[in-house]
């Protein structure tokens, strides 16, 4: 895509979208000057805090305060997070007092709070005033530093929020009427300290473009928009399939994190599995005396122990991803069970059929299993179908008891709901085994 | 939570939000209608639209009229296609004919397109009026039927897009201004079928509150606001974990899907891992004489191949979200290999080490593995690094080559990578045992 970057053919701001990664700081420093300026604006505002905060340091200390200003305070807080300690200085001098005072506000925020996602920066008019008043008065806000004019929030005196008013409600009325005429009293809140994913779900619940963020007076602090509700989104959904691939969620971009940071995310982890697998060498050490005997048994073990794994698998991220979308709830745990203990019942049945046929093929075909293929098919059979459903109903019932003992229920991920069934999937075997074999080969 | 849904104690929206799923259609209906008015509308926007859909059924034919016409094009158009075809009629004959019109129109768009997520309804102004002319005509547009007033979209004659003013620059500009001299005429659009998950990251680059959709001839014809995007976003999320979890996407919630639907989106998957994990079994099978003449080696086959599917399930679910985010492209696979080969030696390295601790640890104590431990530990510390580099780079290649061939790379799932690695694994494994136990144990 970009052969030479040295030469002096300006990329489109797609182009240079799609490039940025694999550039080095100078040749994103060069891409970027080449753009028109109508378009560098939107282009910079596209970037992610951290992208945006590499590109400021790297131009001249004279042209960083232009990128600086453009910036809402919610995303400068971002940005201020996102770069090294000691450039924060380098940023926040580039500002207004006013600006740099905002700023540090909502760094005293947690990021993942709503706090720290709100905009400072909001529409407001007071109850008084005439629907006349109040559009010439949000004007002249937008002409000043308000960037979202959606809805204009009725604030009392003492700042405290009486209502709300979408902007086509305000254009709609009557214009001699007041703001407390025809604002809607019942507004919907978030606090300070709620926790973004909670606010990501008020969002979903009704259908707002921005929310007002109060703190335990109802003194209005800011407003949540829905453009950084995508985001937040985005950003647990990412969480939620690194856990359930088996590992610490990263927080960054692949490429972004370190290799001793990637280590660590995925180290720890795989030795938890690990040590939990440790425990199959001990159960196959109990089942030793029964494989030096029928060594065709263990031949069976890794497609008996992995189904359970895998339909554990699907149990599992079936059941995370309902309760982080509320599509189920802590007490809809019996439902659950009842139901995939049918499900695993039908789908090991299959398997188990599948399984059971398998056996007998190969005897019919290759003479594989010597003279009790016939009791050999049974138990991989039974073995089957109790491994499956043992698979589905742990799968589905561990992300349930995670969230009631306070743990996220991603961490019942899919490796770690496997590594539980090969256990236990190896028990169940050798269990069958001894029911069907004892006597013939055992 | 709803102990007794037949008392005249009304629930409050949240209450009943959260007791939806479990309520009857009788029981719906009346916390519905305990409903202050004021609230009512807001909690009905903030259903889905299936729930919508089954709501306005169950109301008398004469009470639906007000909660259909509070739906815009859009949200009636989905909620169109999630009602029975028999009872698409009792909905659209509640419209007046222009409306209806309008939601024929956009169900001619495939749901998951740019066609299909739009509002037909945006506010226009025309390039040569003057700055306070748009005013006033967005005010009058706002007193119609158009919701979204944050930008006004400047269109020719021929309804073609010449550009766009966000509200706030309207408010900013001069008003003797014209609309021509102080629009942005660079607009970034969407296609009528660009797929939707495009759409998303159009906007997840930008930063905008809508984006226009237009045809071919650049005649605009509705926008897609940054709402529906974070349901686009969560859609698209629980596809990818679903599929990373090891079977098809559901596309509804987990309650609203029927036994056999459900049963049919996971056999198929489990029948595909199941098949392939056969082929241990036959892999198995060659290594039978080794078997019978070292049962040691039996033991720690669930460990090892275990080891290797973690390592490929942690790998593949990393590159899975890096790709669906944009994070990495096709091109960058080599870099994620050389990275992904030495992450491995690493974790492999790690597990090797305790792995081979392990066997020496329990001969040392419990003398479990007669006179070859040694032998014994190396070869099992040997195989978890070769199991691991295995997994963590067939896990890491597979999305890229998925992707490459046309499929979703997301369909590289946990299990799909295990079943993979599982049958690698023994390879490695009983290579590795030939090699340090010939002529000893073997």
């Amino acid at each position: 895509m970009v052969e030479s970057p040295q030469s002096q053919n300006a990329l489109s701001p797609d182009e240079l979208h799609e490039a940025w990664a694999v550039l080095s700081a100078d040749e994103r420093l060069e891409g970027f000057r080449l753009l028109p300026p109508a378009v560098a604006d939107d282009f910079f505002l596209g970037l992610t805090a951290r992208e945006q905060g590499e590109l400021i340091l790297s131009l001249p200390p004279g042209e960083r305060r232009t990128w600086v200003r453009l910036l809402p305070p919610d995303d400068l807080a971002d940005l201020v997070q996102a770069v090294e300690p000691e450039q924060v200085d380098a940023i926040l001098s580039q500002l207004d007092d006013a600006s740099r005072r905002e700023v540090n506000v909502l760094l005293a925020y947690s990021e993942d709070d709503a706090g720290g996602l709100m905009n400072p920066r909001f529409a407001r008019v007071r109850p008084d005033m005439s629907i006349d008043e109040a559009i010439g008065y949000l004007r002249k806000q937008a002409r000043e530093k308000v960037e979202t004019v959606y809805y204009a929030y009725v604030l009392d005196a003492e700042q405290r929020l009486q209502g709300v008013l979408s902007l086509r409600q305000l254009f709609q009325a009557a214009p001699d009427k007041r703001v407390a005429d025809v604002m809607i009293r019942d507004v919907i809140t978030v606090a300070e300290n709620t926790d973004q994913e909670a606010v990501s779900r008020t969002f979903s619940e009704h259908s707002f473009m921005a929310m007002p963020v109060v703190d335990e007076q109802r003194r209005m602090k800011g407003i949540v928009t829905v453009d950084d509700i995508v985001d937040v989104v985005q950003e647990e959904a990412t969480e939620d399939i690194q856990k359930v691939g088996g590992m610490e969620a990263l927080d960054a971009p692949y490429f972004d994190v370190g290799f001793m940071a990637m280590l660590k995310k995925r180290a720890g982890w795989l030795m938890v599995l690990f040590l939990g697998e440790m425990l199959t060498a001990t159960a196959m050490g109990y089942f030793e005396h029964e494989i030096a005997r029928a060594v065709v048994l263990s031949l069976f073990i890794p497609l008996i122990i992995s189904s359970g794994g895998n339909s554990g698998s699907q149990a599992t991220t079936l059941i995370i991803r309902s309760l982080a979308l509320s599509e189920m709830r802590l007490k809809d745990w019996w439902r659950v069970a009842r139901r995939e203990l049918t499900t695993g019942l039908a789908l090991g049945g299959v398997l188990g059929a599948v399984g059971f046929l398998r056996v007998i093929a190969w005897q019919a075909l290759f003479h594989s299993y010597g003279d009790h293929a016939l009791l050999i098919g049974m138990t991989v059979g039974v073995s089957l179908v109790g491994v499956v459903i043992f698979g589905t109903l742990s799968g589905s019932m561990l992300p349930f008891i995670l969230r009631r003992v306070g743990f996220d229920p991603a961490s019942a991920s899919a490796p770690f709901v496997a590594t539980l069934v090969d256990v236990s999937g190896l028990v169940i075997y050798f269990t069958a085994a001894s029911l069907f074999l004892r006597g013939t080969l055992l």
